[in-house]
């Protein structure tokens, strides 16, 4: 890197407005070029940003001018060169090259203008990752972590990490992945909400955020079998306290999107009107009149059934704004849920709907704090009650009301972005045919 | 929850100092408890904090003394009543109790006063949570955290999660955990550095942090099988800047942890004389050097050994700040690690050991850029050159310098907080007999 020790400091393109008209050295890759005859027209990229270097044939050395006339994409280079603001330019500043090296040439990059097919793209994820609109994608990815954890630390939440292996199924055994646990079996976690449930005992307000799992052979737009989730658990805390959280969580999540991602929100010509509309309140739906709504729509449903992606989608082309749909029937939901005190066949639970067509991006509700309740459940269930001791300890001794929610992140970062499908909104998606790279 | 609703505000115990003289209401558990005949001292906790409610014979209904009365240890309560500063109470405010109203009567809390073996705390891992060394070393935890995202996020690095579930493994497959994935084989990661790498060549400045996997069959005080691990990877970056930054980072740590949890290193009995020496710069040594004093302080080993618990304890008692030790063999490191250019025996690499005995807490160094190198490398070490032709593709479209490290979250912790084991120092541990609740 030799360039880089010489008198021109080494800055990243994001940076770069901060220092026009000044010399100064840029590291990157070589993202595309034009040329016409005596100038070339260098697109440099460098993960910060893009900036185009111009080299002209008349004010840098034979050397320098050859080379950038050789430059493949994503050839690896280190530019030195006067930089100067230019409202046309992507970034609004351009560089007038002084020096150019070569890192690395690059030979038949297979990532093209072209159209390609997404099992090529897929197959290619690592290098993919390099394109504006996968970029700019990780970048509100990033946005709503960051967000998720700022609302939560600010609010008086501590992070208590759920653990990943797991002696028992929180809901089931069909959809889990099983692994050798030096001689005993162990799971790979769905939900950390149980062990929220202990740590709310201890902390009052927690939440995990990790990676959880599901072996669901389901192959749609909406599955992945790897996915994050954040899950918060409040003690003391009501349905109506967990939806108003919920929903100033959410807001506050797609807020931080559109003040500090307007750049990739553009990228990915997201019409942000919509996002704008994400204030609370949100909607709010009791499973008897969404179960009409959608009747209505001619849309199967029988009441009792579970929405799926069919009737989470008719429901939400008809608002603008998010939907809570609280108060599902029990028997669809799982057996640690509270039920309701006066219509014994609901659970006291709500999940949160995203509008234009994406469904459920929030399950949550209140969790049976009634010892007796849950023995019965752990029986009609045919759970291990063994298993459970300790999270039925956490009614013997102490047990209060309380509840909390999930929030799937790359469901979220798909609304968001309005994308088709969420292989694109995780760095490297895992999915029933898809393990590479 | 009747008290809840009427004008007393309900409000947290750590923010209890805000509300001096006022009328309050407190939901919490009862932490403990004195009495001397007509007044009641009760100490309530909430998680954010404990207070002591004092309940006065001649001031309360007949009814509220004699619940206060039989109160038992960790039974939930909501107490109302009037708060005044005193400066000898825990955290400096206490209350008078005028009402007071019992959630769930707990009966015979398993973990008292007396002393309890490791293994019963373990199994009443999600009761033990509650008690204030276990809630300290928690926030520690917590802070720890915070600060290594928000060290990364404000130094330009972007976060791109490692999948856990991976075809391959990063180094060898003999303490991988396995599932079946679809009729596949799959592992939990290791470490989410290769994933990085690419993901550096995209953004420049990337990391990754999340749970990480060992099967190992060491039974000691600083193995877990599943541990967090935050990974950042560089593009454009030599072994000096690599270390330049972890220091920083290290600091940043420590110094957050000072500032945020005095209390909580008070309740641990923390000397933090020793803290506040972890200042830039850091003590650098060379593998050379550092086995010249191993070898001076009678502790085996022998040039070309890596570092076990006893040489990494030995040479860690012997300076009172990290040390970095640099340029270990090649035959000791991965197989992606670069070679020195003058002395092809060793790896440009280095680990950042922790004072007092902890040894070490970051691995990290430079990863080989050039292609025939890792090819050689890959047959060498008998690797399915098929799973790492991604990981190749890097070097072949626009190979850079480039390198990154991986802190270990819990060794953090323990080292900070001064712990005999790491397994107080992640919510729910998983070791090798362990992985219940």
């Amino acid at each position: 890197m030799e360039i880089a020790a010489n008198t021109a400091p080494v800055i990243t393109i994001g940076s770069a407005k901060e220092f026009a008209d000044k010399e100064v050295t840029i590291r990157g890759w070589l993202y595309g070029k034009r040329s016409s005859g005596k100038i070339h027209f260098l697109l440099v990229r460098d993960g910060t940003g893009i900036i185009q270097a111009v080299v002209v044939k008349a004010e840098v050395t034979p050397e320098v001018f050859e080379l950038s006339d050789k430059l493949t994409q994503e050839s690896s280079i280190i530019v030195k060169g006067k930089l100067r603001l230019d409202g046309r330019a992507p970034g609004g500043v351009e560089m007038t090259v002084t020096d150019l090296q070569l890192v690395s040439l690059a030979q038949d990059y297979p990532i093209g203008r072209k159209e390609h097919g997404p099992d090529f793209l897929m197959n290619n994820r690592h290098l993919w990752l390099r394109s504006s609109r996968q970029h700019a994608i990780m970048k509100i990815r990033s946005t709503v972590i960051k967000s998720v954890r700022d609302f939560l630390d600010s609010n008086g939440f501590i992070l208590i990490d759920a653990p990943i292996l797991t002696p028992a199924a929180c809901e089931g055994t069909t959809t889990l992945f099983e692994t050798d646990y030096f001689g005993d079996k162990a799971y790979l976690t769905q939900s950390g909400q149980l062990y929220m449930e202990a740590a709310a005992m201890a902390f009052g307000r927690v939440y995990c955020f990790g990676p959880t799992f599901r072996a669901e052979k389901s192959k749609t737009r909406r599955h992945l079998t790897e996915f994050w989730m954040v899950e918060p658990e409040m003690a003391y805390c009501d349905l109506e306290e967990n939806m108003a959280i919920q929903e100033r969580f959410v807001a506050y999540i797609v807020r931080q999107v559109l003040e500090k991602n307007a750049d990739e929100l553009k990228i990915l010509e997201r019409d942000i009107e919509l996002l704008l509309k994400v204030e609370p309140p949100f909607i709010r739906l009791s499973y008897d009149e969404a179960v009409d709504i959608i009747k209505k729509g001619g849309v199967e449903i029988e009441w009792g059934d579970d929405f799926g992606s069919p009737q989470e989608t008719y429901l939400m082309e008809q608002f603008d704004k998010p939907v809570f749909v609280y108060n599902f029937p029990a028997a669809v939901k799982a057996f640690y849920m509270k039920r309701h005190p006066e219509r014994p066949e609901l659970a006291v639970c709500s999940d949160l709907l995203a509008p234009e067509g994406y469904g459920e991006i929030i399950g949550g509700g209140q969790r049976s704090d009634d010892l007796e309740y849950l023995l019965e459940q752990i029986e009609v269930h045919k759970l291990p009650k063994d298993a459970y001791e300790w999270y039925l300890d956490l009614r013997r001794y102490g047990s209060v009301p309380h509840g909390g929610f999930g929030l799937g992140i790359e469901r979220t970062v798909a609304w968001i972005c309005k994308l088709d499908h969420v292989r694109e909104t995780i760095p490297f998606a895992r999915m029933l045919t898809r393990i590479y790279p």
